[in-house]
């Protein structure tokens, strides 16, 4: 049965949440979820509700037009989307594959319900695998000089082939402030640490030379400042002087794969309000 | 600010939240908190609505009679609260007292919202401390053959002492099903392991000799089942062959402090409710 | 450069340390890991010792013999083996693939220094994934009647095949008592809960219904009472009134791959020593 | 009964470990503990061996004396302490008590086996706490202007009273270089976040304001350079969108009395070895 979910952010004000339940209930919805949150700080209202739309009085494609009044009462920022959308992965990635593996299966397993259609690279290590599974693949390697026109490049086919969403599974180029405007808060990255804590280059050896005792993985939204956008997922696990510097990669790439799927899933659940530099997860 | 705090269960149908907060807002009420969960298994609506009473057009007294209506509606179990009431703790206790040490810091330090003013056990230990805080200490003996006579003396002060939720810390006696049908669902124990494992007496010793790698701490609703209520929270911790059964000991009462601090404060705020043999937690 | 790893118990007393460490001394080897642990219950010794052969005055293969004595001095169990040897795995699995598919990509991207020639199953659900790995793939299926002799199968194949440890990789039968006799400490298994709770049948649909709030994978030798035998790692996730019964598969599932794949990994690498019904893990 | 422990680094060789465990061997101990550890980086060698002297050969106070012989052939760093020493903790505190208050009631509770003679704060609000458990306080007000006569003062007083190891139980003053070379290796501090990330002062609101979703605690030796230490141990804990700026001080004090307790007890019972900037814990 298809649902509905609005996600929505606006001031707090009185009635908000009552106008939208009942926005559904005198449409004959039935709510499955709701969740809201106050940012007192910033007396921001932020709400994610998800109604069956069995019986529902207004048909899909013009429950928008009917909400915009509600919407536009109360200034919001809001995305209605429905569950039997599937939306479509970008995925990038440069020479570690284990993330890209991790997503593709778990995407056949059933447990990302979303398409995958294509895979972009600056290596041709991904391209046997993206074949396995029948998706697009284009290498497009980026050097300094070449960086904004193979942007261009890979701007003109992300929109050709329709992408919603772009994956940064171990891409280690950094984008341009074009190509990151171009898709504001639809590229998640993963960064193989526990963001603050060493951002940049190389996090697994920092790590180890600072001798940590715990490593981590974190996820984000990424924005024009490297490594520092709104985070959506964090784990970490222990390391220990018996560790080798193999060993935390490799304990951190299991971290990796976990947290990263773990925001893809929650960004195509449409779980994910960001504000400011922070972000409101409606698990 | 006072805010007031409603949790209900009921049957799932259309209107419910609908109805919920529209009876908030009509009546000038601003909601700081609103959370639902449906349990799809039994068709069930569970909701933690809390909201600001500024301005609002009903008083305290008169809240629970203008929402009755509601309730009788949709068949809701409920329970009005408010957040400048401040719930009255009885904490048993036998030898052990790391967990009641905790309790009392906490509470004395501003992290639980309550009065404790009595505490009971079946031992003489925990005298000092209780003198310490200025809190009534009641010694019950008990033994297999006046266990319902002491049973009694104890709901008696209880009661005389307006006590609304009680707290075993460590309390090493089985309540008859008298006691524990006079105080459903406001009994609180910690159990020092990761239930249902290692459920009854000695559970680091049992989790010694099973070699398990993990040991954990439970703090469950008292129902007529030993160890075996409505689970409110768990935590679990690491533990290896290089650790005594004395480390596990000490490992496992760390747990036991948090885990059962974080029950009783989920109680306090009016954040659990219990179905079935299960909880919602509203966190 | 190659490694010889030691690993020994016997009747704790003064002096087996030194002989040990003396032994590779006077035989000009350099040691790079030992570690020993007492089980004072049991007065049991126990140590792993591992050294480079770079320069050792003995040939691997006569290692042992000249390593008798001090052996037959303390009454030692013992097992010697080399970093450059890589065991045979043999992989049983029903129809869950994704802790085998997990193991033969750790496998494959260098984590587990092992050959894995060998798949059973008793469904033919994993022959394209074996197919795929080119490793050779048994379906045979066993019911009441016929378990005895698919078993004899079993047990010819595995020993024709030269396989060291077996991996049960979700395997969803019962083995005889012959069955695990005959290969006693080297049959190693995943149960996809926190054991000892939630042994035998459906552990995901026992904990659901329990209304945990943790939930957990454990990994242990097998023996011949279900579910019981000495754990080798054990881990937990959390799990709330939010989670679905599939959302706890999926979590579950996630930590089924991580807590078989370190068992395994810490077997190949001979860090495991069981004793009674534990084990000492020298990680 | 008495051990002896010896924590010793140096070069790695061939023998060091047969030259140790013989040492002991010979002269009748029996060795309860030993754990080794090699930095291949830098080629170093760790090693921490706890033997019975029960029916020891060489007098306790003549086994430093002994030994020296193969300390010097190996040039080793060594530390050697018997385990019915009890170190004399010296703890400084501001105004935060939390940390103060759980070391003193781990000790009490035979958690620590240490005497805590002494506090020292810039404040007077442990002076209560300190009385209650009859410890000498002293209150040493600090200003940029007179730290350096002030710090004179608790040298003084710390070297009077026969401090061993002093703890920063969140004590919110900077110490001079001539403060920590005096002291080197025998300060840990509890700093309250995941180093190296937030750094410096207010870490909780930095963490609340970065949006992270998991906060951390770290204790480590305090250095010259602020915050940035040989990490002795960390822990995290998660946090979402729901938890307030107090409810992230909340779960952080209760992460940092465990990380500390644990940093304190590892110190007391000889675990940490510190090299460069980083420990080896022989857990």
């Amino acid at each position: 049965m298809c649902h509905a979910i609005l996600l929505v952010s606006c001031p707090d004000q009185k009635g908000i949440t009552a106008s939208m339940t009942n926005f559904i209930y005198e449409n004959n919805g039935n709510i499955v979820h709701a969740d809201q949150h106050i940012d007192e700080q910033s007396n921001t209202f932020f709400m994610r509700v998800e109604w069956s739309l069995d019986g529902f009085d207004i048909g899909k494609e013009d429950i928008g037009e009917h909400f915009k009044a509600i919407a536009n009462k109360f200034q919001m920022i809001w995305d209605l989307s429905f569950s039997d959308q599937r939306l479509r992965l970008g995925i990038f990635v440069s020479r570690q594959l284990h993330c890209l593996q991790d997503l593709l299966y778990r995407q056949h397993a059933g447990q990302l319900a979303c398409e995958i259609p294509m895979i972009i690279s600056n290596h041709p290590d991904a391209k046997a695998i993206a074949d396995d599974f029948g998706i697009k693949f284009l290498e497009i390697p980026v050097t300094e000089d070449n960086k904004r026109e193979q942007e261009e490049k890979e701007i003109k086919a992300l929109n050709e082939e329709g992408i919603d969403l772009i994956v940064l599974a171990r891409y280690h180029q950094i984008f341009t402030e074009n190509f990151v405007s171009t898709f504001r808060n639809r590229v998640i990255n993963i960064h193989h640490s526990f963001l603050p804590a060493f951002a940049g280059g190389n996090p697994y050896l920092q790590a180890y030379e600072k001798g940590v005792k715990i490593i981590g993985a974190t996820s984000h939204y990424v924005t024009e400042k490297l490594d520092d956008g709104p985070i959506i997922e964090q784990d970490t696990v222990r390391f220990s002087h018996r560790d080798s510097l193999d060993d935390l990669v490799r304990k951190g790439e299991d971290l990796e794969k976990m947290v990263l799927s773990r925001a893809v899933r929650l960004a195509l659940q449409k779980k994910i309000l960001s504000y400011g530099n922070k972000t409101v997860i409606f698990d």
